[in-house]
């Protein structure tokens, strides 16, 4: 293990981290978490919108988790008050109307999925807010006021209005108003630490300036770097389709992970894992596998990473290179008598639609079990121990693990 | 008497307009006043930060008296809320920020001018609101919409704010808000029609368009011209000294007017009277006293314009050129004992500060009456008779009126 590892406040202010600012001789996230003689309060913004957490999400929760452990506070800030606006003008996708009840839906999904990495288990290290709280009585003279703390030239230097307005893409004045409501959020929940994505830098310091206008904290800005997709290329995103869902079953999450291009790999390992990166094997396709097994036992278990692999790996042998997705499971004891022939298991499972597309696929080559080709129509299995823990193929892109 | 007189759709939308919008065939005040079977409600927005009228105010409020006479509904706005505000950055002299108490005394102050041209005596033809009234209760959501209904561009692309975006001069956020609370107003009070000097067209602009987002009236613009003031340059204000203030006393009002240049007549003949210019005099010198006796006349009475232009007279014969300013008075039944000595009136009405000023002034020819120099030390008046009406001068600038 390494000093780094040992030393809690450089595990918070370096490992992971892209920018934390500001960061001079006479002001540091280094010096503030030593001589503070209190909990930290650390600031997250949940958007309810988009519920669907994957690993590129577990990037800063994973920050946060770690500030849990050091003995802060993680205040989440689920933005529900502008989720229940979404974008007047209708031009944002980004930016839907939502009901108050899909708010609360969307939360409790997110919070399902969040509590894999936070600790929600600890009262006193966790605090939840509803923006709605304080936005949904705030008055025109507050929003003046909030308003007045910016010039126009500020606002459009922000990276995006700055090409918005370059390319001449209309920019909706509300647009204006939402970096200051999550600074005017800072405010409110006196944070001392905001957490983002790189992506955050300009919202987090209108926190900052905002906050440094009353007594109270000024948070620092603690940016986690975005997480290259499976891709290798782009940022990891539900759209782009080169995430890991954090609920993904075991093994498309292991088959997923265990073809992270190479250059990817370390910073994988520090993003997402607590293995000491001077500790990897030497072997790129060992790596690949000790991060897919690390992963996927951080959201799962230990026991059903190893059954992943040995289930990845009678896949692969089948000569399948397809992206796996989520496999299915059925439960073979379902079926009523032993011994039941392969062709009726396939109908029986749904993976052919009839007995006779069963048989024409056997007879074609394109029915595996365990990666192994059977082309016998009579093949039949005697009990139900034959096949569970098996995998199940039918051509390239139909799986089913029996169990 | 020309037909633009006795026509009252023409005297409302052609005499002292700069400009009505829209204005198309489809699409017209004219065809709006002549086919309507209701008043009309006639927005005009009041600040109440400056409640010092002068005639430069006059030219819309005389366009509102005009709709109030043909029956239609002058609806005056006091913008209490945001005068209530101020400037939060403080840098804008003219948005100073002001307590209830001030607003309503400065409403009061405006109220008691207006009246000299508004008629506030018909129930029916005028109602006072105050803006707070709607947008101290304006929540968040609403200020989203608002602000959404605009882009950065079409904001910047207003006259004064592209003039200090292409000079780096700052532009605060909140001063896009204040075009959209001035619209925000039209939709509240249902105005068919808002008043304002050429400045306003943005503004005015803004609240036709958040009008048409939903049912009920679309108002029109029209904008009269800006007064150009006693200098024949500049648009006539308090602070360029180059106004005539409306609850000025008559010497004063008839003076200043008496002198306004003659390429200047004839508009002010329009934008301030009722005086068909046809009839005008076609000597320029009787052209300002007619302009200055008609004007004086309104704001006071024909008895007391009159008066006006008797003082004048008197004291343009006494050679002085400087400008009058207001005169005060002194009641000459005040003095005790007749004969009164000139010494001792010099130095009872306050003119001198002593006896011996006095008589020094008068002996080095410093004290006229009625632009007759007097230097004669003993003279003196048998009775009140004999000095009220006059005016009394000591050097250029000190005048008393004796009454």
């Amino acid at each position: 293990m390494s000093d780094r590892i040992l030393d809690p406040i450089k595990l918070l202010t370096e490992k992971g981290v892209a920018e934390i600012f500001p960061n001079s001789p006479t002001e540091s996230l280094q010096a503030r978490l030593s001589t503070s003689d209190r909990s930290l309060r650390i600031k997250l913004g949940i958007d309810p919108t988009r519920p669907d957490l994957h690993l590129g999400h577990a990037v800063v929760l994973r920050k946060m988790r770690q500030f849990q452990d050091a003995g802060h506070i993680a205040v989440l800030i689920i933005g529900d008050f502008t989720a229940q606006i979404g974008d007047p003008t209708g031009k944002s996708e980004a930016r839907p109307r939502l009901t108050s009840e899909e708010v609360a839906y969307n939360a409790k999904t997110y919070f399902e999925q969040a509590r894999k990495i936070l600790d929600f288990d600890t009262p006193e290290k966790l605090e939840l807010r509803y923006n709605s709280e304080w936005l949904g009585t705030l008055d025109l003279q507050v929003i003046i006021s909030l308003l007045s703390s910016m010039t126009v030239g500020q606002m459009l230097a922000k990276e995006d209005f700055s090409e918005r307005y370059g390319q001449g893409t209309p920019i909706y004045l509300h647009e204006f108003l939402y970096p200051l409501m999550q600074g005017y959020d800072s405010i409110i929940i006196d944070s001392d630490v905001e957490l983002g994505g790189t992506e955050q830098k300009f919202n987090i310091l209108v926190g900052r300036d905002l906050q440094t206008r009353r007594s109270g904290s000024v948070q620092f800005g603690l940016l986690v770097p975005l997480l290259v997709g499976l891709d290798g290329v782009q940022k990891m995103s539900k759209s782009l389709d080169n995430y890991v869902g954090l609920t993904e079953d075991p093994l498309s999450m292991y088959s997923k992970l265990e073809k992270v291009p190479d250059a990817l790999v370390p910073r994988y390992f520090e993003l997402l894992t607590d293995v000491d990166l001077a500790t990897l094997p030497t072997n790129p396709r060992e790596r690949q596998k000790l991060l897919a097994l690390t992963i996927t036992s951080q959201y799962h278990s230990p026991e059903a990473a190893q059954q992943a692999q040995q289930d990845a790996e009678k896949i692969v042998l089948s000569g399948n290179t397809t992206d796996l997705g989520q496999i299915p499971e059925f439960a073979v004891d379902s079926i009523a008598k032993f011994p039941v022939p392969l062709a009726y298991l396939l109908k029986a499972s749904g993976m052919c639609s009839s007995n006779n597309e069963a048989k024409s696929q056997i007879t074609n080559g394109g029915v595996r079990l365990d990666g192994e080709k059977i082309q016998d129509v009579d093949r039949a299995f005697a009990s139900a121990v034959e096949l569970a823990g098996k995998v199940l193929q039918v051509g390239k892109k139909k799986f089913l693990r029996l169990v």
